[in-house]
């Protein structure tokens, strides 16, 4: 269920944040300010703006699907200074997202994942993904919506969920 | 894994809400302010604020549990008026997570889950969980997460993620 709980879910995350993005360029051109304000745009003044927190929630989604199955993700510059740009960096990830199978988490559960920042300590494969990057994703998908419905962007939480597989 | 993706975290990430919320009683008693305020304030207009954010992190967790496994859940009437209230809702939807085994979800995947406002429509166990659950509980947390955050409470990711099993 791994891939399930990741990658499935993390590239329809991202493509819904890829659409929340798109109603935050529509209000700046039906408004007639600079997108950029919204890029620009954070919740408190020591928190990331939006441009970083996306940029956060496509390294969350790619990093989580490299570690856990060791194929190299695409290499992002931090360097986006437009939604069309943001929007493109999310589809590359989608793109990525998008290669692995389940299969390719078959022994994704006890990897050891590490990164830089925690020192040689390490999280089991199933910990790293449930207590770490999932939250995270969400974390850094909600806090992007937040800050464009903050600024009068007309999103809902329709937006945010995406579609659901309902069945009658 | 649907009782770790669901009720473990959950538990944990209830409980990581209860500690921001305190930080954000302890701030009120610091800057002589009434808690109150936090409670009300909300990131947009049409917006829910602080309490309907945590009293919403609730349901959707106990919600979840009760869903996917068929027990009762315990009833709360929404009427929370102070931090202390709103913990202590926390707190009775904690105590319901524990009560839970991994074997009470042995038949929860395939599930037929269903709400009022679906109108007879229904997810699968794992689709409700995965596509619906997940995505509100962290929604709902973020959320409350970035509205203290909004109003100056030092609270920071680590807060929000709670303690790491890491090891060495």
């Amino acid at each position: 269920m791994l891939y399930e709980i990741t990658i499935t879910q993390f590239k329809k995350m991202l493509e819904n944040l890829s659409r929340i993005l798109e109603k935050g360029e529509k209000q700046a051109e039906t408004k007639k300010f600079d997108p950029t304000v919204l890029l620009n745009a954070r919740l408190a003044p020591d928190q990331f703006n939006l441009t970083k927190q996306v940029q956060i929630a496509c390294d969350t989604a790619k990093l989580c699907a490299s570690r856990l199955t060791g194929k190299e993700a695409p290499i992002h510059e931090d360097n986006e200074k437009t939604m069309a740009e943001l929007k493109s960096r999310i589809a590359s990830v989608v793109t990525y997202l998008g290669n692995f199978k389940s299969g390719d988490f078959d022994d994704a559960e006890n990897k050891r994942v590490s990164q830089p920042r925690w020192e040689g300590k390490y999280l089991l494969g199933e910990e790293f993904a449930i207590q770490h990057a999932i939250p995270n994703l969400y974390f850094h998908v909600t806090t992007a919506y937040a800050i464009l419905r903050h600024n009068g962007v007309d999103v809902g939480k329709k937006d945010y969920l995406g579609e659901m597989p309902f069945k009658k």
